[in-house]
Parts: C-alpha cells; structure tokens; sequence
C-alpha cells in the first residue's frame, strides 16, 4: 500500500500554482509507541498556505522544498500505539497533503467529538475556519448588539460564519462579496442584511447606502481596495479584525496604499491582528458553541468538495481567484 | 480696556501658516450668572490645531471664519459670578487665543490645584500634553516591565513624557526626533536608553540596532516614513498608539503608504488611535500622578516660551518645522 502525497516542488512568489507542487508516493510510515496512522479523508485548502510556502516574514517556518505541503486535514485512526487514541477514532490535525499520516502530540489538534455531524465540518465551519470566525469577531471585534458588522470574503468559509455569528450578537451585517451568485448566498444562505458585489460597481458608494451611520466592527479578510473603503467609513470606536489579505498578491515589498492612521486616529479605531494559532488553547469551547448553533441550524456553512488528491495543487489558485462556493476541501 | 485676539482668517490647506490668522481687538466680555472673567496668562500651541482648523472629518467641529482660535489657556479669574470660583483661582480651558475669555462648565477644563508649580505646566506636562502621555501609553500601549517602547517625536511634550512614563514603567525606551541636539535632550533630559536623529541617516538600520528584539510598544506622533520604519519592525503582540500625524502635511486626499495589514496580522499587533478628550472623566488622576513625578524630579519637562499674543499666528507653522525646544506656549 502506498502513500500518495502533494510535495512543494519550488517555492512561488505570491499565490502558489499547481505547478509549484508535484505529486509522489512514499511509503506509509510505520508508527512508533506514542503514535497513530492516521488515514486521512479530507484535505483541507485555506488561504493561508499562501504563507505557509512563503520564505516572506510569517508567523511560521515556511514548508521546505521537496516537504509535504502543510495542511489541516480530518481523517480515521487505522492504527494506534497512544493510549487514549483507538482505531477507528475520527481526528483533526496538521497531517498535510498526503492519504497517510503519522500522528502525535505535535500535529494531531484534536479528536472529533461531534461525530453526529460530517467529519468534513471538522475542516470548516467546525475547524480552523469557524474557530477563526468565533474568536476573531467576540474576541476581537467585540460586538456589541445593534453593531454594523462588515465582513469582507463575506461568503467564504470563514467570512460567512462571522456574519451569521454577528448577527446571533444582535448586530446589523453587511457582506462584501464578489459576484451575483455570492451576493445571493450571502443574502439567502448567510443571513446578512445587506450584501455588496465588489465587483459590480463602487464599493465605497454601496458601502455608505448599507452603513448610514458608519461601520462599527469590520472584519476583514482581504485588505487592498475593499478594505480602504471600509476604513474610510469607520464609526467612532470602531474595531477592525485583521484575519486575512487574500486581495494582495504579493507582500514583498509590501504594495501603497492610502495611509489609514488619521482615519484611526479620528475615529478612536482599534485594529488587531488575528492568528488563530494563539487560540489553540480555547479551541473547544469554540467548538462547542459551533457544534451547537450548526445542530440548532442558526449557522449555516456551505462545502465545495472535490475528489482526488491531484486536484489538490491547483486548489490554493482556485481559492484566490474565487472559484469555490463554499469550504474548499479534497476528499481522498 | 480691549481684549486682543486671534481670529481664524482663512481656512489652510493643511498646516496653518501665520497668514491663516488676524490680530484683532473686541471688548472684555460682560460676565452673566454662572461664569468668570479670566485673563489668560498663557495660551497653549499645540499639533492638533491643524485639524482643529480643518474641514476634513475630525473629530470636532471646525472653527469658523472670523471665530477666535481654539485654544487651551491658563489664566487667573478676575471677576467671578460662578459658586466655587474665586477671584484669583487658577484655571485650565479651551479658552481661545486672546487676553480675556467669559468662562464657565462648557470651556473651563478644571480648577489648577498645583499652585506649589508654575501655571505654565498645566497646558504641558500637566494639561493635555502629560495627560495624553499618561493615558496613551498606560491604557492603550499597556506597557509591561522589560518591554521596548518606540516614540516618534521623542523629544516634544507628549513625547517626552510618554517616554519617562515607560521608564518609570521599567521599560526600555528608543526616542525618535530630528537634530543632534534633540538627540541629546533624548538621551540627557528626558533619558531614552537610546535616541535616533531621522535626519541623519537610515531609521529602519537604527532602529533594528535599537530594539534588536523588536518593538513591543510604539507611541505615534508622525506616521509618514518613520511610522513605516516602525511598523516593519514589530514584536509579536505590539501594540501601537496612533496619537498624532505631525510628519503628514494633508489629508486630503490621504497619501499613499506602503499596506500594514500584513504587519499587523503577522505580529499580532492592536493599534489603537487616541484621543485625549474621550479620557476627561480621568483628567484628574492623570494630573495627579504626573505632578507627583514632577515634585519628585522624576518626570523633566521642557518649555518654550514666547512673550506676545503677535506670535500665535506662526506658532503652529513653526511647531510643525520643529523650531520649538520644549512646549511650546505664548506668554500674554
């Protein structure tokens, strides 16, 4: 039996390509005491793995040439050296891009409890995603009921959880989304009350119309030129969640933009970044909450499944260009 | 018995240039029920009159055409029809740049109890230059022991101040400002472990010398080509006080700056914009402390006096050149 696995093949500037990656076999790694095989069953693709192959200055140790590409994946314990883990037990963890894992303390996450949900939740609005949505906006957008919460990505993994979250809060959403068929998800599927095409026209005009008395909490997953229209429309007191920057392609240099520090300043704004990895501690009461409000259907998530390991190195591209509607997973 | 004043002229584009004011001269004001007649000793200059002058969004109404210019004074009431106001008392409030203002609860900021200091200091170290310092660093920059606190305008009053406070909070402190000699009024006066002339050279090199572990804290009175210098160059967890944008000569439109999402996400950092008025439940804590640092010789300050109402005009201009040594104040 062999191990299919997606290695960096050369390392990308800006958004990595399919063909910085190659497709390989290796063995399926035996398991020493303290470990389990995991066989995996869903990849996960985030936006963030455009860092995780950056030599660029991050908050980790870029995945190394000729490496399995780093990745959350969820899958079924079929062996067990570790006491507490028994085969057939469902895990999430850092296992990467690969059928088969060898799992420890080091890369398993968590075991998934709520096994009367898909296990594919694990990876989404149940994993890195929906954890990324609850402790971004409570912790660090503190919304407050009657709030104006503008999420951009408003319909992706994490930005449609962050709506439907807020709008539990007792805040007024606003999503900015690029395209018809997004715009509609946001408003039928995610709840929000108002939905902006940032392809369709002047985002800073539909902006004003859908927050006449400014933006109280932005949650903002892209930066670029979406996000300069929101910081221009800042409420007094406003707090900005800074999750992603999937709108620039490359940070090396680092590209212009109108300065934002007088909008802060007049405004009283606070800005925070968020990395969930700082988190890890309170994942479960995350999890918990999560699991409880998907079982109650009061948030919605929407999966964009495709099967087969090969199509995992286009995945990243296909992300950033759009072309997922819903959670971005390879199911093996 | 006339009352000189200073009157808006036109409105700057801007910094305000001398030409932007009149000399001009009105009647003392007749004193009603509940106010008192005080002859300002002092008037105060300060770097937000530019915004205070501006019809950019702000965070106060502009003054007007012909209005008399806003100001914080210092002065003693000569005529009082108010309870709890003496003949005599010492007072702080934005009472305009002129000989005589009509003051009451909607422009006397409080009663001066430091009478054992000299008046001057409570439009500095004690008024809103100390006290913007104070709760900057303290409520926004939560300065913890062994940090590295970064502050741009290193030697002006907030500056100064904000820089002592670290120390007394067992910081370690790199002061930022232009010329030798403020960089030895950094180093001597006001005791920054380290001081960066940014007109001698490379920011980014000297500050990586500097703070070889990165900034924990930066306190922001420029933004402009030191703030990106500072930005690039945060520790993990930073938090930055946006409290001034002296280096940036208009808003309008803002200027392009390199993007600090990423900055700001990578490091985890919270930048907050401050403004001193939202903090005026707390003045009186703020005065207190800092006048017992001053008593104790534990916080220095630095004055630049002016005698005659006819120097106000070109006041603002000349702070923003960066001809003053030390608050700059008119004498009347």
């Amino acid at each position: 039996m062999m191990n299919r696995q997606v290695r960096l093949k050369s390392r990308p500037n800006g958004i990595p390509q399919a063909e910085n990656f190659e497709l390989a076999e290796a063995l399926v790694p035996e398991i020493k005491d303290g470990q389990v095989l995991v066989k995996n069953e869903f990849l996960s693709v985030e936006p963030a793995m455009r860092g995780w192959v950056s030599t660029v200055a991050n908050y980790s140790t870029p995945v190394g040439i000729g490496e399995v590409m780093r990745s959350f994946t969820a899958g079924t314990i079929v062996k067990s050296r570790r006491p507490g883990f028994a085969e057939g037990d469902k895990v999430m963890g850092m296992l990467g891009w690969q059928d088969f894992a060898a799992g420890d303390a080091t890369n398993i996450t968590r075991k998934v409890r709520e096994t009367d949900l898909p296990l594919s939740l694990s990876l989404g609005v149940l994993g890195l995603n929906g954890v990324t949505a609850y402790f971004g906006l409570l912790d660090l957008g503190t919304p407050r009921p009657g709030d104006t919460v503008v999420v951009s990505t408003a319909a992706g993994s994490v930005g449609s959880a962050v709506g439907q979250i807020a709008k539990l809060m007792g805040c007024r959403t606003v999503g900015i989304t690029g395209g018809a068929e997004k715009v509609k998800m946001c408003r039928e599927t995610f709840g929000y009350d108002a939905a902006i095409d940032y392809k369709a026209g002047n985002v800073a005009d539909a902006l004003k119309a859908a927050c006449p008395r400014g933006v109280d909490v932005y949650f903002d997953n892209t930066s670029g030129a979406i996000s300069d229209a929101v910081m221009a429309q800042l409420a007094q007191g406003a707090r900005v969640v800074i999750c992603g920057t999937a709108a620039i392609s490359s940070w090396d240099p680092p590209p212009m933009g109108p300065r934002v520090e007088r909008h802060i300043l007049v405004k009283r704004a606070r800005v925070s970044g968020l990395l969930i990895f700082d988190y890890a501690h309170r994942y479960e009461e995350a999890v918990a909450r999560l699991a409880d409000w998907v079982r109650a259907g009061k948030l919605k998530y929407r999966e964009d499944i495709v099967d087969g390991i090969e199509h995992a190195p286009g995945a990243i591209a296909e992300l950033y260009r759009g072309e997922n509607l819903g959670k971005r997973l390879i199911r093996l």
